[in-house]
């Protein structure tokens, strides 16, 4: 189906947020896609829980708190969400308007584009020893996913992160399809997770329930088997791995310098999340060093129509705070409104006086 | 007494009050200037009670609850404020550094200037009836000052918003220096005042201790008295009311077409503040209908160390909103930070990972 729109966002992060507040006062509704399962990008990835000192007028605040005041604000205007996809292509048709297709067979046609895509699109870090994408949807898992998938086998989950901990504890603490051994295993001894969930997983660890390997995957070491076997443990989407080899032990360079050995099939690395920029870099946009290059009237690209806003454009003076990416989203809805409402005269109004932005807003 | 600083910045509105906690993640001390007698300019003087919608991050806030965010943002950096008085003259010493002195005697020197000074410095409306000026301080007031002033003589309080209504409920709700009569006058049957406090207005009138009258004033009435007797009447500060006429009537222009006259021996008008660019226009700075020209990478003026931030400024694009002048102090730190700290790498740091930011913040 292709939806027909005056405006799509890419990025739902605070700035792709506060792009679809502007463009409301602007009478501009709009799409935001994003290729995270929820909003808030990089500011509820990367600062979720961590507080931030610096947005104007809110002396302190997390990341995830500045994202969910962001969603209160834009409700007025209700955008529609379009998450866990990416855009893969965006394309000008002869009326002059944008085609933007995204992962997810979405189709729009539109105006004007925002492009507030941050560093990139988050990816799960992958594992980089040789041979790991063989097992990738088989044995070797991003996320924890369906728990049936790791009963009575020895599992394995690798970082040092909340996502880790956190995996490794709902593991050992269902009882339905319990593992034969879970390990949670880190480079040291040191965890980024919540003080309680900390305390849970080292609980754990003193009760045999979970145990806790220091060291460093190093090998992968599988053994060929039959097909008709591997389909039975496998998830049903990967084909990589049928008739392969299949994943038995894994090798592990501990903190004392030893290699040594154990029985693993089934890992979960949960490394974190890396950007990337992605199919944007195919658009045919002017960049610099990754970025997109715009001008500091209106934040637009050197393509009509297309703006970037917020940590992925750049211009002289440019500072990746989410602060800029604010101002420059407002600037670029007044660029936008000169596109979409052309022959409208877009004067500067004020959301305490203007009784047009206030009927805009939803204010009796 | 000279003070010597690194950064001055002229005006505490909410732009003035960023510029400070920006500075101050530079590491750079500042001292702010404002013409009124409190923090808040033109945010607090017009929105003071008023929604405000577009902050990012605060679906909803009054311009005072906005000011209060902000005192508490820019607390660890703790700059000195100087209110009550304007810049009057800026110099270039031969050291390079400026030469800032204001109508209160301050003398600064230092490395860089701030104009934050929105629409200019705020200055009470001016009654324009004609003749008003000679009783200007003596029997004509823009504040409601010292109540003893106004014993035993007939008072009327000019104008239909708070401050007018709160200046006519002190006069009739204190008992110590009892004037003859006190009138609330304003051309229409409305007030913008809190509900409260209208209310108190309206039920002192129905007790009799207030009068209401709807009306203009069209000329006010002296006569001839002896110079002894006005100064004992006079505010000791002014000298334009000695040996000249004295005030004794005003004329009203009644909602339904007559003219009145009524005994009145003192005034106050309370007809709001309105803006005065004042001494800037001196300063030798670039502008363009009354705004300072500025450039985008870092919001300096054409003159080396003066940066200009907020409504005063102008660049293509711009638009005077709070959001904007926030980014606009913020990349104008930065600026500073190079003239400042000419030997350190100003890097970009987050508040959120930075221990050098936390240093500063004041964070364990």
């Amino acid at each position: 189906m292709t939806i027909k729109t005056d405006a799509v966002i890419v990025g739902a992060g605070p700035v792709g947020l506060f792009q679809a507040f502007q463009l409301g006062l602007q009478d501009i509704r709009c799409h935001i896609v994003d290729a995270l399962p929820y909003v808030g990008g990089q500011c509820v990835e990367l600062y979720g829980d961590k507080p931030i000192y610096d947005i104007p007028g809110i002396p302190l605040c997390t990341g995830r708190q500045l994202v969910e005041q962001l969603q209160q604000q834009i409700k007025p205007f209700a955008p529609t969400l379009h998450l866990n996809q990416e855009v893969v292509s965006v394309e000008r048709l002869p009326s002059c308007e944008l085609d933007i297709r995204t992962s997810a067979q979405h189709h729009f046609v539109c105006k004007t584009l925002f492009i507030a895509a941050g560093v990139g699109a988050f990816q799960a870090r992958k594992l980089t020893v040789e041979g790991a994408q063989a097992f990738e949807g088989t044995q070797l898992h991003y996320r924890l996913g369906e728990l049936a998938h790791y009963a009575n086998q020895d599992v394995w989950v690798i970082g040092g992160e909340e996502t880790a901990v956190s995996a490794a504890l709902q593991l050992v603490q269902q009882t339905q399809h319990t593992p034969r051994s879970v390990t949670l295993m880190h480079r040291r001894d040191v965890f980024q997770a919540a003080p309680e969930l900390e305390k849970a997983m080292r609980d754990a660890v003193a009760q045999g329930t979970l145990k806790l390997q220091i060291g460093q995957l190093t090998a992968l070491h599988g053994s060929a088997t039959n097909t008709a076997n591997v389909s039975v443990n496998a998830a049903a989407t990967s084909s990589a791995a049928s008739s392969e080899a299949r994943l038995q032990t894994i090798s592990i360079a501990t903190a004392t310098g030893e290699t040594i050995e154990r029985p693993a099939q089934q890992l979960i690395a949960c490394l974190g999340l890396s950007p990337k920029l992605g199919p944007i870099t195919q658009w045919g946009l002017a960049m610099e060093r990754k970025q997109l290059m715009v001008n500091t009237e209106t934040y637009a690209t050197d393509v009509p129509g297309i703006f970037a806003v917020g940590d992925i454009n750049t211009y002289p003076g440019k500072k990746k705070l989410i602060l800029c990416g604010f101002h420059e989203a407002t600037l670029a809805a007044f660029g936008a409104a000169a596109i979409v409402h052309p022959t409208r005269k877009t004067l500067l109004q004020y959301t305490t006086t203007s009784t047009e932005l206030h009927r805009l807003l939803g204010i009796a």
